[in-house]
């Protein structure tokens, strides 16, 4: 009997998550071997709270718009499943089994394949017929097992445009007043995002000049004099730092800094923190841009192969799913980086649920505040091609689904 | 005698400046009246520094690229002249002797245009043969005597684009994460950057759903109420904030906030001040996103409009020098809001720099935390159009100019 599939968003979102949604939804119409596509709406919440929206009544064209629609179409979720609640895993089995599900794809990241392996075993345990089949998914590119981790591309565009741009925008005012910009990129655990936007380099000699990733303790005198040289050498300084930036003794540098008018630390700001630092030390003025979510659902500036990839990683795992494979994240192998050629392979969920990747150490410079030529090399590929949405009235037109029950 | 020209740059950036210096330099090399096109370094320093760069000496390509290149391709200033210094009076006017310049445009705000006016008034005074036209540019589109200023149009565009894409993302993650998104514009003083991004609702209905301006003081208990209220409603709030914002009794809201490490209170956080107050009152999960230089200077996000009518008021310019206008800044004159149409006019630079232009009240909800159908009005049609840079290796290949002295 031809089974149904249900599809459902995880975690943070991305630029490309919806183009994910897109392969997924297409390579289930087309294959001819599953019958209706759900998709559980706010993540797993959906499939545990029966809330499932069916893909056969939305307009082709609003589907096709996925491709270049940011953030969450169908929403997200943070909630993570505990084999302790076994009363959610029976809720959504009951799901499974009341939507004739076969095929359970869910797009997320670590903590996501996480939920996707405990699934799996559920269903192995109550002899449940279900392919589970990952789809990767995250902004960090911290995933195991994948040679990159669709979405990564296009912030990493994102962030790149972004440090190109104010390092533009500094040197212009460096003359007579602001010498330093800040731009504190995302990134709790892994520097990927900021080492990312040293791309700015590649055409052009503005900045960054420094870079300060997680996975490099933060030394306030060698940062100090850095800074001081650069303003020197050049006449301004232009900084990407990750929000999770730590120092010699395991403390996020974002906690030295400011409490706010209640007594509380401020979290997050480790860009204001670093700013205070200059401007006390070396008396220069800075500024401090912050873009928070702009930098992930900047879809306005979505980069060709990470949508081309991220619409490959869902019909990928439809693809693997009708071949019968259960219990894998799908995952992108380099080839070659100049040509760019990528192949994909299957991953363990249990493997990517319990791993992340940080960046290794013939990436990072010996002064730990730069990235190499060998980093420049991997992450090149990744911002090539644009891949704009249409525009209405001077600003993108984004997917508008009906989300029908 | 056939006289040469000199140009230059003057205070915050924009996406389009560049544009009116194509607009300037294409004009005085194809109009067969003037002989060499300078370049003052810095703004008026260079001037002042006999640092000029010759425009002869620049690859016709790279000039082509300043319609598309943001910031200031020639560096800018913040320098203010003043009377009781004619030493800087006597040095700019031996720089306009010895290059033999007939025709002087400064490209800025109010206070360029009054640097402008100042030496005007002293060419005046001592008999100098000179024709000073202001060519306008900000993005707080606050510039007097013009329907709005180039730079604001390619500014909103980002703006607007900006927090439909965060409301996008704050609206996936509301069902069990972050439910409330602040954007925080720049706009001391005016604010038709954080109205502007009020467009975003005109191709759907996402957000935002609170834009604060300084133009009306800040009630925190009808703010609380009005967030409270959205999020019960629709899941998530978006919120936009002007950093200028003031508090009924004239404070910067951004003085309430956070004291560094230092026990310096911290500026320009007007963003994090609301934040704070928001999770103090509401017990929400809240992201807040400063793009600072990014809105400036996002050149990838041009708007067609906006650079074209700063080529147009760069080569308007030119056109009034030659017809003997003295004294005088370009400006904009709106005849028909749909179908988009200008002219072009001049206005006395005097006017320019005594005044500033902040949000009428026809503009402003009644409840001081929106803009009206009238505001919309005025600013769709100043977004419309794409004009993006072209892109080597995933991101913008921006002028490179030689500026040889």
């Amino acid at each position: 009997m031809i089974k149904n599939a249900v599809y459902a968003q995880s975690g943070g979102v991305t630029s490309v998550i919806n183009a994910s949604a897109y392969g997924v939804i297409k390579k289930c119409f087309s294959c001819g071997e599953i019958g209706k596509v759900y998709v559980g709406l706010n993540g797993i919440n959906g499939i545990i709270g029966d809330d499932l929206a069916d893909m056969d009544c939305e307009e082709p064209y609003e589907i096709d718009l996925l491709k270049t629609t940011p953030a969450s179409a169908f929403g997200s979720c943070r909630r993570k499943l505990s084999e302790s609640h076994e009363d959610e895993f029976k809720k959504i089995f009951e799901v499974f089994s009341k939507y004739n599900i076969g095929y359970f794809f869910y797009n997320g990241g670590n903590d996501s394949m996480d939920t996707a392996n405990k699934i799996y075993n559920y269903s192995k345990k109550i002899g449940f017929e279900l392919s589970v089949i990952g789809i990767p998914k995250t902004i960090d590119n911290d995933l195991y097992g994948t040679d990159h981790s669709p979405g990564y591309g296009s912030s990493a565009k994102y962030l790149a445009t972004a440090i190109l741009e104010a390092s533009l925008d500094v040197k212009s005012m460096s003359a007579d007043s602001t010498k330093v910009f800040i731009l504190e990129t995302m990134g709790r655990h892994a520097g990927w995002l900021a080492a990312s936007a040293s791309l700015a380099r590649v055409n052009a000699n503005y900045g960054p000049h420094i870079v300060l990733i997680p996975e490099v303790p933060f030394n306030r005198e060698k940062f100090i004099t850095k800074v001081d040289n650069t303003v020197r050498r050049t006449g301004y300084c232009s900084i990407v730092v990750a929000e999770g930036l730590n120092d010699e003794k395991g403390n996020l540098v974002a906690h030295f800094g400011a409490t706010d008018s209640f007594g509380n630390k401020q979290l997050g700001g480790v860009g204001s923190t670093i700013s205070s630092i200059i401007s006390e030390e070396l008396k220069l003025k800075v500024h401090t841009a912050v873009p928070d979510y702009l930098q992930r659902s900047g879809g306005h500036l979505s980069c060709y192969t990470d949508v081309n990839e991220a619409v490959l990683v869902g019909s990928m795992a439809v693809h693997y799913a009708l071949q019968g494979k259960n219990g894998y994240m799908v995952s992108i192998n380099r080839i070659s980086d100049d040509p760019y050629y990528v192949t994909y392979d299957l991953v363990d969920l249990a493997e990517v649920a319990n791993n992340t990747k940080t960046i290794p150490n013939d990436f990072i410079t010996e002064d730990g505040m730069d990235v190499t030529t060998e980093f420049i090399k991997y992450a090149k590929p990744l911002i090539e091609g644009e891949y704009y949405p249409p525009i209405l009235n001077g600003t993108p037109r984004y997917a508008k689904l009906r989300l029908i029950r």
